[in-house]
């Protein structure tokens, strides 16, 4: 018998990671690749395009593609394009029609963010939830949002940008032209300018002070605080305590079940987990009644976006555009 | 021939408005009296069935009463009760109850913000509007917010507590018992501490150094600033900043079409709209093909609220408990 499978793409700032998904929602194979790299958009799609071919080879069995669902940065459904990333090299990618070019299926494209959110609630840790929040910590800080059961979308489908609230006017340069921004401090980038900051603060040796700021990961901080490298714990330390005040709020606002934590910056675990926890209770609204779960997504990296992406294309392909409720919000 | 009416309570920190609300959504009737005073829940109950039977009596030719809808801080919709609110003396109010024994009526209470934003939709600026957020800058800064035509109500009935989202760890410390709260310097008690510290800080005269803390309302800075006083008038520009600052924060988070800023602190008018704006325009994401309008409710104090609390007794009255759409979020 065929296995019928979707594909789901999560296009990253820094990886892309292409899945199979099966019909009950598990992703059945993966492969991960730079997102960055010479070349055109279209060259870009071609690898792509190339990656899904190449997994569907590697499936064993006989099998059928039924649609390729893609999450990116700033994507836009109802135009089908990515537009004005500011993670990705490419000023606009009219993800859709290129990818139409070598797929006659249905395709889509969605925020990553959103894309994570509805990942989760298919098959992660927001089973069944009304009212949670999916942040993504990777080179930026994204966030879906879930309330009532349906995706914020907001009136122009920008809503969710949690790592572009200020948390401090005199902060950090942003990206994004403004001055403390939450991702400045609190993501793969704003760990690794929290490190450089505690480098020039203090006196203290460290493994660190032999490393280049455009050669220092999030993955090599974590392994040297791991072995005890006190520059490097420290900055695991002062990202807990930013995230854990920014959830706080978050908390305030939304009144959500759950908050979930994904995202490359989140292979640190404990390290990072701890102290925003610790830093979310000593924050929080205390309305001794209310219980907010702050959760570490147990996806593997790039899941929950996939799985979400690839729901977005089977569903609305299901059913002719009469998609589910909770996905209304990722649709205009 | 008989005219219909709804009865509208808005339960303030400082006010308790009471008006009549004709089957066109027009307040035809309206009082307003302290809410503080000597004695128990039972006798401000008492106070406040006097005060709508009074409105009744004034009100020309016959009328009869369909219902009341009451808006107050902390109110749950579903127990009928006000509970643990931290600007009213009582601890708990079961406010539907005890009104009951007055009027053999329907009767509903709900958060007052979110009174607030059903009020504006009904009758005010957000008319017509799916994504709004309306803002009470009262004695605190309170939040109705709708999404997709929804009021956002959270898992527990508690979103939209923007007035203690904390936007300075250090700052000062707010009634919640925490420190940095929006409204610590976004409300009428706001721009009175801001007051004290210019006062403090600066050596200028002003004619506020003659008055006590305790005296000093938000009416008297205005009306101080609009004779020059240069503490006055900067105690406005440096509020306006703080709330030009939170608006783009929120603006990022939700994307809505319009901010509607209402309470009593809105009657400063332009001397706070002004540098509210500016600052806004300052710190907003800079998305060039996105416009959030800034907007004065243009809605009398308290007006949208007891539109609002009213409209959901109205509906629900009518539909037999089958609420419109946009109210659902209120009846959890």
């Amino acid at each position: 018998m065929k296995q019928s499978v979707t594909a789901g793409v999560d296009i990253g700032g820094t990886n892309t990671v292409v899945g199979l998904i099966n019909d009950s929602g598990t992703c059945v194979l993966k492969s991960n690749s730079p997102t960055l790299g010479q070349g055109s958009a279209e060259q870009f799609v071609l690898r792509l395009a190339e990656a899904i071919r190449q997994l569907l080879r590697e499936l064993p069995g006989e099998s059928t593609l039924g649609g390729i669902g893609i999450a990116a940065p700033a994507a836009n459904y109802r135009k089908g394009i990515i537009q004005n990333s500011a993670n990705l090299q490419w000023k606009t990618i009219e993800i859709v029609g290129m990818m139409k070019q070598h797929f006659d299926l249905p395709i889509a494209v969605m925020n990553d963010a959103n894309a994570a959110a509805l990942g989760e609630m298919r098959n992660g840790c927001t089973k069944g939830m009304k009212n949670s929040i999916v942040i993504t910590l990777g080179t930026g800080l994204g966030a879906g949002i879930v309330t009532d059961g349906h995706l914020l979308y907001g009136e122009n489908g920008v809503a969710g940008e949690l790592g572009h609230v200020i948390v401090d006017p005199n902060g950090r340069i942003c990206g994004c032209g403004r001055r403390g921004c939450a991702e400045t401090y609190v993501s793969a980038t704003g760990i690794r300018r929290t490190v450089f900051e505690l480098l020039a603060y203090n006196a203290t040796e460290s493994k660190l002070r032999d490393i280049s700021f455009n050669q220092l990961t999030s993955e090599k901080t974590y392994e040297l605080a791991i072995q005890g490298d006190p520059i490097a714990r420290d900055a695991f330390l002062i990202t807990g305590r930013h995230l854990g005040l920014l959830l706080s709020n978050i908390a305030a606002v939304f009144d959500p079940e759950a908050i979930v934590l994904s995202g490359g910056l989140m292979n640190a675990g404990d390290l990072l987990l701890d102290p925003t926890k610790e830093s979310f209770d000593q924050n929080r609204l205390d309305l001794k009644w209310r219980k907010v779960l702050i959760l570490k997504s147990h996806l593997a990296d790039g899941e929950a976006a996939i799985l979400g992406a690839s729901w977005l294309v089977t569903e609305t392909a299901a059913k002719e555009h009469d998609v589910p409720a909770q996905m209304e919000g990722s649709l205009r």
